[in-house]
């Protein structure tokens, strides 16, 4: 089976990378065309637009930046929107809105096309790994022809309706948990600081405690010494995420103070210059609120 | 060695069975002297003050249900403040104010007895189990003798410093950061729902993959199925540790807004009069306030 | 001098009838046409379209409902954009969103017209009496000739900029300041409440003293007494309003924690159904979370 | 008719001097003597403890730093507790809490003397002027008797109930309410600011239309331009109104979200160094947390 694979960034090439070691073929497209070459080099075909890649009835899976560019891909003017057709479906992976998730739902219904939404869990590193956790909605049929496929790129295929928007939902709901996450362990690692506690050590007690995740041991080193470069996750990436979960509750009127308190957090950070930081930095204005001078460590 | 050992409340009582299991000779005293029942049976001797369980130069561990309480077994008429005296240790194991444990330790200095405090992370089954985490500050000499006594209590010691203070404020942060976790969930959970993902089905896939954390996997289940009794830890405690938590972060200027989102969702809480939940049930208010009714389901 | 007026809900009524009683001649236009009949009784010329209504290098004023049915107004199949012309003047009277008018500003331009926003003060008893105060920006020129027709229409025409959005951020940064005035009460007066001390007299207090001022006498009213029924201004348009406050403040990185606050209150008391009280039942939420039962007074 | 008066801080000195000229014989005592002297000059007496100000069946008045100055002119080893007896009247004009309000009230009401509080709205310039707002409560004799000597010292007289802590609570909802307003106004001007809007314009149209209140044309002016210095009203003593705000409103589990961020908005201004600003400067954290540099202005 030959797979269309659209968007080869910091995820996407790792992605792509695992379903060629699991012996599918690929053709892939990238705006940068350049980023394509390491899997042409291990056997995969290149397009020059998402329209050439795709193969009518066919599967393509896109992972690109936002929604704008995932619209883009499908309905632009090499988009594969119209090629793809009956029996096709279109694998989004993208950490895009439950309401775009929907409108390309709607759209591939049209055109007899299928389309499933699987956003994922984890960085590049865990998408080299194959240590991604994706979520997975979509009609019953499409889940199903999706599964191994997924299933080449992570550790874990998680189910969750039959309604695509719904594993966007869980992917905002999940990104929004890890800022939540990172809140709580800034404002204790700073209550114990200004009592002399040092935060290594509030941080080491959590992480093999109570709060012995992932998320916790890997954000937690982080904000215990102030190391937000480089960046794993961009911080101006969180504030879009932090837009998305703000729409999300606010489109069904589910208010989330805890939600829009991280929304001014990452305001706050784009506003004094920290995009290119990792998102953790966003424990900063924590530090500036206690005056404290995290620069002076 | 003989040790006495200040209340046997749902934490004290299998606290002090494991002392016992593990060979230490124990002196009980608890307010309510009925309670002391099945430790006499089991071969501890029950005082009748606490001034009367301690000896002189000796340990005393106090697990009681807050400052004023520990200030009344070491201040009060039968306290035993005066009687420990030079070379005695009081090992203070409950979840009270920075505060209190400085004004314990100075006082205890003065007498040239030492004080360490030695809070826990658990309920009353990891405490009969033996699997609580201790944190543990205080003079070096004195936690080196408490250690032994304290693994007989749980899975883990944590050092924290040679204040011990520090070990409270440590223990307020690990609240702390519950309660935010709680606030996290409920909220996503809320957003979810109100999207038509079912709460077990995004509590299924934080716990099964960034958030798989004892705090996620206990708390979620309750949260997700709206399970609030019986009370693992009641509300009205919950409200206590938040006030804790406040008083903390004021008494240093460490501004903690999620902190305060907590207190005021526990004031609501104790205001809607479920002070005999489980402390978790401070996420119904998120329900309520997404307008859905939680007594439907 | 013939005007054409876009928009006769219970705001642009009043503003037109005070239009015509200063002398100036008026085309009207409604989506609902009935609507217009009681200004055709005392000369206006009734049109079928924005398009039919407006002359070219002539005034328009718009007073919708919201954005879109600016947008609607003005690049719409019949829409007044390619009419109006050189020398043309767009008055905008709709509390809309700042990127919206910079929109409309720049189409204007390129047309040879020129637009000025001047979104308005005051609910639909302020408009018939001529006390609306009126928040004027765009090009010099245009102001001046817009302000005599303004004048007609308000008590008090304030000019912010040359720059047409600052009228409408001034504007929202009034609705906002109104909506944060509603939570201090409403808090204020609960926390009297929970200790005795009757609504009313708070209230009384307050607004004899350091807040005399038009906006907390009126609402502090309704809010004391719980009054929100029938709705000078409904919920739902607040929580318009409130959206369009959290997104001018995202868009320039202005972190508004009260903003947000403000938001999810409105978010609530939609989920809630209160979508036609008074937008001063937003206070119905502080009442809630302290446990009482409005209901019951 | 003589009258004790106990404390001539800032506020205490003209609002003895207004009852001096209003024909009152007063006896006054102040921790630091010296400040006693321009009283002195016009007739005053000076005691040299506050139990010899204070005659028995006599009136005092309080009107110190807080609480616990309160406390220790009443209940101290030279206190008037024990001296004012049957028929003396206690009117406490000091910002204190609910709590020690009732303290004092019922010590009084076991010695047969009844106590009025009677908290004031207004800076010292205020108090010259003889423009306070006084806020009057307690039983109804000692209210009436106390009425002509508070019209001495302000424009206005409220009467609040027969429970003295009352007047305590609505002038803590006061104090909360100007925080409130100020957080809206450094908010709003912020957001304007950040979009090209002049912070002295925002400032202009709010306070000359909905919002032509004292607090708002005063803080308004104050925090547009950044001007802290001279302080009016200190910002530590904004952070200790702030708290007893959150303590009343624990207290009677009444949730104050607003509330509870003011209180982290002090705390910030604390932990910054700003406790000697005016306590508009808690205004200066809107500013930081959009990346503005105030002190470039």
């Amino acid at each position: 089976m030959r797979i269309a694979f659209i968007g080869l960034g910091h995820m996407g090439l790792p992605m792509a990378t695992n379903l060629l070691k699991a012996g599918y073929s690929l053709v892939v497209w990238n705006r940068t065309p350049e980023k394509a070459a390491p899997l042409v080099t291990i056997g995969a075909k290149q397009a020059k637009t998402p329209q050439e890649a795709v193969d009518p009835s066919g599967i393509v899976i896109t992972m690109l930046a936002d929604d704008a560019a995932v619209e883009r891909a499908v309905f632009g003017k090499d988009g594969f929107g119209e090629k793809l057709g009956p029996g096709g479906i279109h694998i989004s992976m993208s950490t895009i809105s439950p309401e775009t998730s929907k409108k390309l739902a709607n759209y591939h219904q049209t055109k007899g096309a299928a389309y499933v939404a699987a956003p994922v869990f984890g960085r590049p590193d865990a998408a080299a790994a194959k240590k991604l956790f994706i979520l997975c909605a979509g009609p019953a049929d499409a889940k199903q022809k999706a599964r191994p496929v997924l299933e080449a790129m992570g550790q874990k295929v998680f189910d969750i309706t039959d309604e695509p928007s719904h594993a966007n939902v869980v992917k905002l709901s999940g990104n929004f948990m890890i800022m939540a996450a990172m809140e709580a362990m800034a404002e204790a690692f700073t209550l114990g600081e200004k009592h002399g506690v040092p935060r290594e050590k509030t941080m080491e007690v959590m992480t093999q405690s109570l709060f012995a995740a992932p998320v916790y041991i890997n954000y937690g080193k982080q904000i215990a010494s102030h190391t937000y470069e480089p960046a794993g996750f961009k911080l101006s990436l969180g504030f879009k995420d932090a837009n998305l979960v703000a729409a999300a509750a606010n489109s069904v009127l589910a208010p989330m103070p805890l939600g829009g308190l991280m929304l001014g957090r990452f305001q706050a950070a784009m506003a004094k210059g920290w995009k290119d930081l990792d998102w953790a930095a966003v424990a900063l204005n924590v530090t500036q609120d206690a005056g404290l001078d995290w620069k002076k460590r």
